[in-house]
């Protein structure tokens, strides 16, 4: 397999945090140095960082970046402030916050410490985010290539690939893994607009590790199920509720359904770290609107409608859990009921 | 209203197809004057013009335009030479077969008159054809409204407006017709990727006739719905099969789906003359595959894929017919079974 490029890291002189710049891809390989808050902030917002582990990940070393401005008179009050505006960039994404909130937890605990150990131990926290993730992601594409066969075909939605945690990704995981044995899959990707980030990311990603790639619009998944083309749909998450409901990139549930219709398997990857049990139902979980111009133009720059037509331009949609086939995290597959397995599997850890 | 651009005449002098160039919507009106046989056929292909009927329109007009270079030796050779070019331009499309060869077989009835009468009464045929299709339209525009009430958004997908036929279109029909009305109906439009007629002409159309419109991605109609934000799905239709399995638009197949499982109606307007009852069904359908470049780059410009990338490009699917709550056409509204009252309504006179 091609080297992936490190997407989230500290700079070589650990001031700020390094990314792979996800709004430029596929044509420029870019990446971006961020320290302030404004600009980290807007790195999330403008999706130059996105992905729900990677978000999770970006977020531990971001607040521990902001720390280094931080004295000691005012460290936890600045970190508390910091950490809700981060937070608030992406309201769907459950990882952000929870690990802004771990690290958050971890030097209220040590309230009282020097500065410089309090930091030390947030940036060990932040190394040990990614390291579980790294592991997680392996974890997760084992358990999704048992679910499928040589020669399939996997339509995939978003990007849920390495860009969007630090290693194989969720969605991804299976795919990258069987090509690195040797084993035939292929994959249709799901362009995803309005962003792209199929197009963009997973064709780019995908191609990459040598895997027989198709893109498609959204629109077509539909009939590429009808003809037969499809033996699984993987997609990752964004926040999963206790009864297996699942937030994703909007989009996801159009082919979820699609995807019942014809009887081809749902398989929704991702860390355990994802599932929400405090969260009952879809119904509870917010949805992003974001904005209009996205559907207007094209990255601000070519008008596809006529000028300030209204536009409704939900981020996420639910796919209820009677249309997913399976949930697979780096524990193991997860079949229905899921209100029942995913408490047994997950209770005491994840919520 | 405000007044819509006649998109489908001759030009001044009777030398040329004049049509609205749909590609340079919603941004600049220009209209295209055509004579050659390469320009007639280059507009169809590239979706200079579009719509099942306005294709019917052109064709007339073209083959007419074409017919004031032949010969009396040559006449009918060379008519019919053009016209099987014209109708491999779109094979999908049945009404533009449909119309050129009703033009054809009138001037083989004559064969041995005048070039100049063979000329004019193909002229005349190709008027009654747009005289009929606006009458059609009008009549399709009534007995869909019969279907929706005050208040009702509708989902919309591709453009089956004005810009697709002669006047009011199929699909946006009863929209135009209740805003004449002074009724409130609301719309939601798929944006229609890859080529963004959705976005580009029937937001246009609808705004242009003081329609609430708002734009919205293919992959968000299923979470409109499912929200409960639409009352009717309508679209229009290029070619309809013997069991009411309707070929339109890459994305209506998806939309139909959703609505099924969210309890939304589907009504499909057509003239009649779109219904096919020699094809039994939607297995039947040629569906035309496009250009690859069409997802890779927006209008060939902006890359948004990997260069080179593998796509699949389907123009249309088919939605199946038990997807279908309602087929409406100049005739009135038929309901299932479609196999059965399909062939009673319209037996006789559409084959």
């Amino acid at each position: 397999m091609t080297e992936r490029p490190k997407n989230i890291a500290l700079s070589p002189d650990g001031s700020a945090v390094r990314i792979v710049d996800q709004t430029r891809l596929p044509g420029e390989l870019v990446f971006l140095d961020l320290r302030g808050r404004d600009e980290l902030y807007e790195a999330i917002r403008a999706l130059r960082v996105r992905g729900a582990p990677a978000l999770g990940i970006f977020g531990a070393y971001a607040i521990y970046v902001l720390s280094l401005g931080y004295g000691a008179a005012d460290f936890l009050p600045r970190l508390d402030e910091d950490a809700a505006v981060l937070i608030a960039s992406r309201p769907t994404a459950v990882n952000l916050e929870r690990q802004i909130e771990r690290i958050r937890v971890l030097a209220h605990r040590m309230d009282g410490a020097p500065a410089d150990e309090l930091r030390a131990a947030m940036l060990a926290e932040a190394d040990a985010i990614r390291a579980e993730d790294a592991a997680m992601c392996r974890a997760i594409a084992e358990h999704g290539l048992s679910l499928l066969r040589e020669g399939d075909t996997v339509l995939t939605h978003c990007n849920a690939g390495p860009l969007a945690t630090s290693e194989y990704g969720t969605g991804l995981g299976p795919l990258l893994l069987a090509a690195e044995r040797g084993m035939d899959l292929r994959a249709y990707v799901d362009e995803t607009r309005p962003l792209l980030q199929g197009a963009r990311l997973t064709a780019w990603e995908l191609q990459n590790a040598g895997i027989d790639v198709t893109l498609i619009t959204d629109s077509m998944a539909a009939l590429a199920m009808k003809e037969g083309r499809i033996q699984a749909v993987l997609a990752g998450c964004d926040r999963m509720a206790a009864n297996g409901d699942a937030a994703n990139k909007i989009g996801t549930l159009s082919a979820a359904i699609a995807a019942k219709r014809y009887g081809v398997p749902v398989y929704i990857l991702l860390p355990s770290s994802t599932i929400d049990l405090r969260c009952p139902s879809g119904d509870a979980i917010p949805i992003e609107q974001r904005d209009p111009e996205e559907l207007r133009s094209l990255w601000y720059e070519r008008p596809m409608a006529p000028a300030g037509v209204s536009c409704w331009n939900p981020a996420f949609d639910v796919t209820d859990h009677d249309l997913i086939t399976a949930v697979v995290t780096e524990k193991g597959v997860v079949h229905p009921p899921f209100d029942i397995h995913l408490k047994e599997l997950f209770g005491g850890e994840c919520t």
